[in-house]
């Protein structure tokens, strides 16, 4: 049998374990080099294809490779670029699979979120038209954990870790600087459509009146009222009140409240997120002391603190996409599936694309509190296995010690360029 | 010789190390209970003593002290209250005194900053003046790492560590998204009257053009024109820049960017930190997609990644407080004497406390390179051992196990309240 190439590119928003599946794929294939010969990488992901901006993986130490299981963000570069369909930039589709042909490349593994999983199906489907052989297999990444079939999407355990510990300790120091000092935390989280990662910041509880004591979720309508109210009494009872804030905070109109919040009299928007509004509308109706913080990309970036759980499975999910091309499938993506909650017991499954593109796994009504501030006892089961253990990196002089691979360019075999669209 | 209590008590901002300090004070104090009979703690600090609200800690266990090490924050509370001087208001000290004598206290403990460490001089003052016994010793802490004498104040080291290692990690994702995505990073931290805590960002730093590419300190005066010059061509040679900028950064007139930032056509102050203020500069000025961070308390709370090397000096100086009360020393605090860089060798030593009291120790200018945006190599020599190794606390479920004490009240024995200025 011919050695053909296998072609992997990262998609969309980093995470802290997107490299580790990448480890998985590139560990596996050079496992099965009597199959596959190299790995070509995507630099900036499918922009990589598109322009033949490709990476020789080949020139990679197998040192250098176990270090992507470390190692947070996309080694290879990422992009935020949506294929459009195949009828309105056939062009497109046609380019990738003439790269790819021109670099005898028989496997296709695309690393991202829904979008990504759409692509790739609509590139199997293309392919197998024109009778171009193309293994083609999504590997499922997002902190959003917004992809259905699977379990939990790969990087969200990671952010929700992250966000549990640093609500924890935050709840700590404020507890302790009450007395004549901050009353009021907010943090603000990312999830712009979905309040998974601010569930995640629950967890953090594990008795009553420990912090988070609220949380805003983007599925709740932000009831301005109520929630000072709510401020008011954790603050009469506990003496302080912590809260998790969601990027995507909404009032009942349906504007963020990031953008619509809190404006000057003339009406111009605040700048900033939606935790310095928070703040300043307790100072306001409460005249309570706030400090806020905004984690940003520090959540989904800190490998540091990933969760053991969230590493393992993101590789697997690598591995696992090789071994499923190498066993002649296409157009599907291997997943998480849960067996067990506790003890926490999962394997690998299978899910064909055209299952997975543009369906969206939003948070269950049933896992935020009646009272919409808090989470359930069958949300804390959801998520509780997807933050367990910890997988730390190696440390050199005091800091994690990532690595940053050579990225040599694999020599160009098109001469025509492509101007993206 | 007659047994007598130790009074134990944290001031100001708390740390991810102050708790290891009280380990090391209640631990030394346990293992001599010939000579102190208990430690007894201040409820919030030294309104605790003057308001009587005192902590019995002999009620809790080894087991719950020995945690007190690797649990962040203020495990008996702390407050922000600055006694006045003696001559302002010595009813203040005569309170404290009479607290004591009641409580048969013969040793007192001050873990805080400068004006704690002042404190601490006065009482001891007081106390020969009235011919009551009480020993006092400070102990050091302060994120803001300004204390004199001492190589570095614990609590210090492990912000760093998170700094540095935050500022990698977002530096490392924003390289990857910059292609079609953000393309600045800016990461606000603390310290408003010193740039310690920026710079430590600077460690982060291993080869020219990783984050942080430039840092803005509260000691260089804001130049708007040349840093957004510098953001150009930094992006223009490595495709984005990450940025870390303190709070304390400051116009030429001596305001705070945060403060005096970008405001309206009003003239109305815009909300929030300095981050988004530099975040949306840059958008301004050079149409850049950007991203903040303020990471506020989640710095200096973050026992997750706690500096090894500050987690052993904050014990340490909590134990070396002990043995110097049981020496028969007072208005003495125990300091950190660098002996060697490299590899760094530490030991305990002692400051009198009126060399200490209202000493600020700032940053040389030498530690920060001559165009302002970064650190010199004798910084990164100064910086680097205090961020060395790891201390990562046991978790429980995913998440970090602190201790939380039962704080137990101890009886009062004086009939008069006492009302706090």
């Amino acid at each position: 049998m011919e050695r053909r190439n296998a072609f992997y590119a990262q998609s969309g928003g980093v995470t802290a374990v997107i490299n580790a599946s990448a480890c998985g794929v590139i560990q596996a294939a050079r496992e099965n080099a009597t199959v596959i010969e190299n790995v070509i990488a995507g630099r900036n992901g499918i922009i990589g294809a598109l322009t033949e901006d490709l990476i020789d993986t080949s020139l990679e130490s197998d040192a250098a490779i176990a270090g992507l299981r470390h190692t947070p963000s996309g080694a290879f570069g990422s992009c935020r670029y949506k294929l459009k369909s195949v009828a309105e930039n056939l062009a497109e589709y046609e380019r990738l699979l003439a790269v790819f042909e021109a670099h005898n490349i028989g496997y296709f593994f695309y690393n991202g979120g829904g979008d990504s999983q759409d692509t790739t199906a609509k590139i199997a489907q293309l392919s197998a038209q024109r009778g171009y052989p193309l293994q083609c297999i999504g590997i499922p990444k997002t902190v959003d954990n917004d992809l259905p079939i699977t379990d939990n999407c790969p990087g969200f355990g990671s952010v929700a870790k992250y966000v549990a510990v640093s609500i924890r300790e935050a709840g700590y120091d404020v507890a302790a600087m009450a007395k004549t000092s901050t009353k009021v935390f907010v943090m603000e989280v990312m999830g712009r459509h979905a309040g998974w990662i601010a569930a995640a910041g629950g967890l953090a509880q594990d008795r009553p009146g420990a912090a988070p004591h609220l949380i805003l979720f983007p599925e709740i309508t932000f009831d301005e009222a109520g929630f000072v109210a709510r401020v008011n009494e954790c603050v009469t009872q506990y003496g302080y009140c912590a809260i998790v804030v969601s990027e995507g905070l909404r009032y009942a109109d349906g504007k963020f409240v990031a953008d619509a919040g809190i404006r000057d009299a003339f009406g111009h928007a605040q700048l900033g997120g939606v935790a310095p509004i928070i703040a300043q509308l307790l100072k306001q109706r409460l005249g309570l002391k706030y400090h806020w913080a905004v984690a940003d990309y520090l959540q989904r970036a800190a490998r540091h603190i990933a969760s053991k759980t969230d590493v393992e499975q993101a590789y697997a999910l690598g591995r696992a996409a090789v071994e499923m091309a190498l066993a002649g499938k296409s157009a599907v993506m291997p997943t998480i599936d849960r067996i067990c909650d506790d003890p926490y017991e999962w394997r690998i499954g299978e899910a064909r694309l055209e299952d997975v593109a543009n369906v969206e796994k939003l948070m269950p009504r049933e896992f935020i509190t009646a009272d919409g501030y808090g989470i359930t006892d069958s949300c804390r089961q959801y998520l509780s296995p997807l933050i367990a253990g910890e997988d730390y990196p190696p440390y050199r002089d005091g800091l994690p010690d990532y690595v940053r691979l050579k990225n040599t360019p694999l020599g160009k075999r098109i001469s025509t360029e492509f101007e993206l669209s």
